[in-house]
């Protein structure tokens, strides 16, 4: 029987088509990727082509070159010498495109992705995201951080060499604002943190979570979008990605690795995106927010009635996603 | 120079990524769609297969056969035999599967589509949404109908032959319901309807309108989210979709079929959704929502940026596709 399935923080639904329904291991990728090189001449990010980006504003070394470097993005969509003037175009309201855009080149080695890299390779990357969300925030006018990653051109992405972003912008859309609008208003009834409540759930009920550790619970979220949506929540109540401990992010790249492997190895190397959700920056430190990340495997693709509706048809458990996730062995 | 807009109704903003801007012609397809058949043996919506659909709720017959059927959707991701009950789950809320999903099959032949048919096909097709759409709002416990059209692969239908969806929810989602406040207050607020306003203004600037009819106005919004975002809003004030006149309907067919041959033609046969945006069945007739038509051809990928934020960084002039839509002969 399908069912709709209320987000508990954003109040959007979800169906749960279980008519349509197809077991998980029917979402392996059929069509192998072609094998790629270790280093490409014409890469922009393999070692030796390191005047093709801007200097780097951070970089980690090892045995004298280095093994990540954030640069600024070439092709920024925002500018950093822009205002944030804001104006209107008769009735329309515009602004100047003031924000900031970053990659993070994860490693020297053109043909490695988070789920096949060293360990060190990923707190490295975790690393950087914390070194430039601290250094992004103290800039004046920014008002959210935004950590990404698309990996494979289903996500959006047609560079191959392992990067992820960092968008700073001067707007907090509404977007990010009502989901914290909802949350503040269970926080003023309940007294807690609705995403706090929403984990001590999960671990009594037990279906959906694929791995728990000292710091982080792994998770299928109840009205998953889409078929492997997974989420890793800090145990901890944190508003902000910024504060979180050096021992946290050190788990947190283990859990993140091993998260993306399952995927990678249970439906043979999706193309994904994966966000970072962290408070605007004046909401740095609140007990309404909890910040979390979210992958989205790039299995479906969302039609009409989704962009219509914002109601998304899903044709899985999201308990068969956990429960097929938990057997991936890693 | 990069700027962000906001879209005056539902308050998101888009990014105008000017740096990274294409001409609106390097969005032509570069690759052939194969040739298709006029008849396919194996397709459940061509003539003599007519036993593989369930039988039709509406159809339009010329000449002893049919040219047009609606058929409940055999795949529906919604039932219409259960209950509206809602119910906790722990702390989660979910609600059975009750809902209506139909297929408008447009046309008998296999290898036509809205922007090649006869005019008189077009005009079935949106006759059919009309009836569909009176016949379903008087089932209880429906509270919102959406109509919808995927075409191509990149959105989400794998269906060649001609058909468009329609399905019916109990559920009015935050996505529909949070624009319907901003256009509530702005109503409280100026006394007059939001849409309205933003026509008078796009009428006066003249960048953006792609055509204006007897009844419609055509036009690529201020804050389109991606490349050649097309709307049509009729210009007679009214809510809903439901209440257009027999001569509104036949204009309608006539532009909804000109704005996709604009596209068909201009960017070689792109895949799109489009998508009717009526009010609640609740808000039928009220003078702060305003019906339209919002046509997505799938042009680019919205990636983690856009999933994290629902700021969309669209990398053409929404000025610029509307002036290359106007000069597309048709």
């Amino acid at each position: 029987m399908p069912e709709f399935r209320q987000n508990m923080v954003s109040k959007e639904w979800v169906i749960i088509a279980t008519e349509r329904a197809k077991r998980p291991d029917q979402f392996q990728k059929k069509e192998e990727k072609p094998p790629l090189p270790l280093h490409r001449e014409d890469c922009p990010f393999c070692p030796g082509n390191e005047s093709k980006t801007p200097p780097p504003l951070f970089s980690i070394e090892k045995d004298g070159s280095w093994s990540l470097r954030v640069v600024p993005n070439k092709f920024a969509a925002l500018q950093s010498h822009l205002t944030t003037q804001r104006r209107h175009e008769g009735r329309f309201l515009k602004a100047d495109g003031f924000g900031i855009a970053e990659v993070i080149i994860e490693t020297p080695i053109h043909n490695r992705t988070l789920a096949t890299m060293d360990l060190e390779e990923v707190k490295n990357t975790v690393t950087a995201y914390q070194e430039r969300y601290i250094a992004l925030s103290k800039i004046e006018k920014i008002g959210l951080i935004t950590i990404f990653r698309n990996y494979g051109e289903r996500a959006g992405t047609s560079l191959e060499h392992p990067h992820s972003q960092i968008i700073a912008t001067p707007i907090v859309p509404p977007h990010v604002r009502n989901p914290l609008y909802q949350s503040q208003l269970a926080c003023d009834t309940f007294g807690d943190c609705i995403y706090c409540g929403m984990m001590e759930e999960e671990r009594h009920q037990q279906v959906r979570v694929v791995e728990e550790t000292n710091y982080f619970l792994i998770l299928c979220p109840f009205a998953s979008r889409s078929p492997f949506e997974t989420r890793i929540y800090p145990k901890v109540h944190r508003s902000s990605f910024v504060s979180i401990s050096k021992e946290e992010l050190d788990d947190f790249a283990f859990v993140l690795q091993k998260t993306l492997r399952r995927l990678y190895l249970g439906l043979n190397d999706p193309d994904y995106n994966y966000i970072i959700r962290s408070a605007p920056l004046e909401d740095n430190n609140v007990k309404y927010h909890h910040w979390y990340l979210v992958i989205v495997p790039k299995l479906t693709t969302p039609a009409g009635f989704e962009i219509g509706t914002g109601i998304y048809i899903n044709t899985t458990l999201p308990e068969q996603c956990a429960e097929f996730l938990r057997g991936v062995k890693v």
